[in-house]
């Protein structure tokens, strides 16, 4: 066997278009349209002050991080792990939860949903059942539950879901948990926080249950790379095994710093995912009126097709206006487009371009 | 099964212990003594200007850190994998590349060495054979050939070995990489630049040989976790498919903007260098006559005994001075203390205070 045949080999995921242009308005990987809270720059004023802090190895727990964090939720630190980003949180909680799957009780997943799943899922070589949302994009619990036939041996959705931005009722949620008393049951939280309705309350209830969350949308701070997880304390204690037995320390020293920074400014979180909650709403009434449909996202993008085009064309014409949005090339789903949203005047331009492409087909 | 059976449980690696208190001389953990370069404190500077660019995801590819080291090392941008630090670099390494080791082909490192590596095993549950170091602690690269008997599905070692300090000349690594055509040899060249002789040269002949530093000690730079790996483009190819089935942003913006600085420094790393590899040689002279033995360290650090302490007291008795160095309760190396080079002054320090625990047990 040469030493070629002895790599692992994949398909990697391929993240949204980083445009390098200026005078783009960039619409397709969620972003938040805001700078980050003004406690985050005073942070990373700190940092320069001094930089001599680098030669140090980072705290590897992330106390300051995990202890703003723990006062926020109200849970005890020892049940918060924290990470580069949620995906690496997720792609952690693959391999310390799923990687038991097998062909008879795979991994459950939507088959319409964020697109890392199937790839960690393959990186791990995870047995999965990707399981169809109804015809209206909404899940069925009843499709997830062993006492209707859903063997399996974990489960991940994402809620409000990701491209839909259709939120799963609580009660539902909960269904799903209580129905898997022998599985983790992940609800991924990425886009909870713009009027979405968090699983953590059922923390209390339910030790089979972990929620992750992510400071790159609702906290500006993607380029920071910070995500969490809340669980039961043995939860969160595996998968701090699994990362200690990966990297040990997995966050640098300017993200510790402002990662803290921005968890203790509620107030600006709470303004400014309010804000953007009320762009959404006002983009969604202007872009029905211009006979769009899309589901009733909670999300901080609005996941929408025109009956007068397909989603690959539609993204071709904005983007010759200078708008970037996503669009999958996936079964169901290629008519749609992922439009994140931005600030009033960016959504205003949006619409502007879409009376523009509008009127040239008609 | 339950959902606690279905867990990947593992035995995480324990680093070194980073101390709250002031006033202590941290010898523990291989840091640079020295604040970073110059130019990265102006890139930090430069970040404090505008935070506002932490509201967008980094860019995926680190590309201004990619160049830099690509122009540094005279190699092409598509021949180096960059991550955070060389404990990511080296944990994707392993599930890229040693995943398909049998009991009969395991994985082969030596028995002492980076404690990291059985974690790393462990982890992805690779068989791996722990091959004995010969008496005085260096590597026999024939205990590394298959023609000799050492069947094998994948090579790593550290050059110099830690914590023994220990170098394999040239000759001897190319014998290793020469007689595993089969294999792929990762280099772990942590400790490469205070002395050593990379084996980067050897890539130019051999495309199974990937080559793995970090910015953690000889650039002052643990705090902002860079670390890179250069091999063939095909082998780094690969890793990349992993890595961004992972997670598309591992190395968040601040990382990638003072890496980028710390890498064009070059006259900074070679005074840098140079100094802790002076001060390393002006320790040994010190310690050998107070009858300390050790392997000779190519490296930031020392490894010594001395014929009066087992190791675990002697620590102990530096500890209680405001010491600390490392200790490892492990077979063959008890006896031993893994001793940080620091400034000249904690040097001195360490001398004394070594000084009065002999007088004291005299």
């Amino acid at each position: 066997m040469s030493w070629e045949d002895k790599i692992r080999k994949v398909e990697p995921y391929v993240a949204g278009e980083q445009p390098r242009e200026k005078n783009i308005i960039k619409l397709n990987t969620n972003e938040c349209p805001y700078p980050p809270a003004p406690g985050v720059q005073a942070a990373v004023e700190q940092l320069a002050e001094d930089s001599s802090f680098l030669r140090l190895y980072p705290d590897m727990d992330a106390t300051p991080l995990v202890e703003a964090l723990a006062a926020q939720y109200g849970v005890d630190p020892d049940r918060i792990f924290v990470g580069v980003g949620s995906d690496d949180v997720l792609a952690l909680c693959f391999l310390t939860f799923f990687t038991a799957a097998t062909r008879e009780a795979p991994l459950l997943f939507p088959d319409i949903t964020y697109s890392f799943y199937d790839v960690w899922a393959d990186l791990y070589r995870i047995p999965y059942r990707a399981v169809p949302l109804r015809e209206d994009f909404s899940i069925d619990p009843a499709d997830y539950l062993p006492a209707q036939g859903a063997e399996n041996s974990g489960i991940i959705f994402p809620n409000p879901n990701a491209p839909t931005g259709l939120e799963l009722a609580p009660a539902e949620v909960e269904r799903i948990i209580a129905g898997n008393p022998d599985s983790i049951v992940i609800v991924d939280e990425a886009y909870v926080d713009f009027g979405g309705q968090t699983a953590l309350p059922l923390l209390e209830k339910y030790d089979n249950l972990l929620v992750v969350q992510t400071f790159s949308k609702s906290r500006a701070m993607a380029g920071a790379r910070v995500g969490f997880a809340i669980g039961s304390k043995k939860l969160i204690g595996y998968l701090k095994d699994v990362k200690f037995s990966f990297n040990s320390y997995t966050m640098n020293l300017p993200a510790i710093r402002i990662g803290t920074a921005a968890a203790l400014d509620t107030a600006w979180f709470e303004e400014t995912t309010g804000k953007i909650a009320a762009t959404r709403e006002r983009f969604k009434a202007q872009i029905r009126a211009l006979g769009f449909e899309f589901p009733d996202s909670r999300s901080n993008f609005v996941f929408a097709r025109h009956p007068a085009f397909g989603g690959a064309e539609l993204q071709k014409a904005l983007r010759a206006r200078g708008i970037i949005v996503r669009h999958f090339e996936k079964p169901r789903i290629a008519d749609y487009l992922r439009i994140t949203i931005g600030t009033d005047e960016q959504m205003d331009a949006v619409v502007k371009a879409l009376q523009e492409i509008l009127a040239e087909k008609a």
